[in-house]
């Protein structure tokens, strides 16, 4: 009788994570997880970025929401190519979801596919969807204690976008502890402050974006 | 520009576990997954089936643990085609798992495929492998809190086999209340208690789950 021994199994996800990886790689599309808690500004920053970007490369969006379609409605706005994911009560977007949209977008004609994840700190960061790099947004309202509470979303991303920092002088809120543990956690971490309501800091986040991109 | 919404998308491991499921079918095998807490005596009770049944079907096991090999040895001690998966540190087996071992079992020419769980009461439960069937397995030892503790495990099983119950006079779980608890989250579970020491209770266990899988 044989007995087989099978370690370090791919995960279901890590198999069409990687499938889709292929398939980006392919139509030479730099792909983007963008992740945060409810209420960061994801959207927000994701809008003011299409603006500055959109004459120069061509951008196209996944939004993932448990329900509803108010964010594809936004971006769609802005007259770029956009598919709603409604996960129907999964927190985070897995690779399967993404694989099951692809057909809806132009993939080899865009230039970066932005993929607006489900708002949550935990389980997006652990769901490889095929990107080629994660990014993190952390509202400053929600403390500077965070970092070090939810490590594996600062972990796996790129870069930190640090929002809403308009509001920092009436918050008690460190932004260099927010900005050390980072660091601390991933010391290739790049970090960005910015407020969309009053545009600072957002030239530096899109400078570097496209070069990141190009 | 075009907003599509899509609903309801299957997850990466239901996407796989349907695979499975139709090669299961096609094989004409009965799957069954087998699942309970660390402990609670799942590969004693999978020796004891199998020495009792494998001269009227044909069984092949795959063994689930996050490392080690100790289960599929006492397996293959009896004779019966068996591939260990080491999940390198996952709680639970998942579909792509199962789907990668497929070629190193003789699928086409078992009757009975049992495929044994990461030890783990909680996200077995959730991870559809393609089997037609679940079972849970609960040591008395554990208390008679189980199952409202961890309903899903109990939800999704077709049978409960309580084990070790010749030490109930040894302890103060009320057995009546599993049952009662099981019932109610689950109205057509099928319970048995039995004893792998003792071998009360095998019978009627073997004699289920031969009528279930013919």
């Amino acid at each position: 009788m044989k007995l087989k021994v099978t370690r370090n199994i791919l995960t279901a996800n890590e198999k069409i994570a990687e499938g889709n990886q292929k398939i980006f790689a392919d139509a030479g599309v730099f792909v983007l997880n963008l992740m945060s808690s409810p209420g960061a500004g994801k959207t927000t920053l994701l809008e003011e970025t299409i603006k500055r970007i959109k004459d120069r490369v061509k951008v196209g969006v996944i939004e993932g929401d448990i329900a509803g379609e108010d964010d594809a409605i936004r971006i769609d706005a802005l007259n770029v190519p956009v598919v709603q994911i409604n996960t129907g009560g999964a927190c985070h977007l897995d690779a399967n979801m993404i694989s099951s949209v692809l057909d809806d977008l132009p993939i080899t004609a865009l230039d970066l596919l932005v993929i607006e994840n489900v708002g949550n700190l935990v389980c997006p960061a652990e769901f490889k969807l095929g990107e080629q790099m994660k990014v993190a947004v952390l509202s400053i309202t929600e403390g500077h204690d965070k970092p070090l509470k939810y490590p594996v979303m600062f972990q796996e991303s790129g870069a930190l976008v640090i929002s809403k920092i308009d509001l920092k002088p009436f918050l008690d809120v460190d932004v260099e502890k927010i900005r050390r543990d980072a660091v601390s956690l991933n010391p290739s971490i790049r970090i960005f402050e910015v407020s969309c309501k009053t545009g600072e800091g957002l030239d530096a986040w899109v400078a570097w974006l496209l070069t990141t991109i190009s």
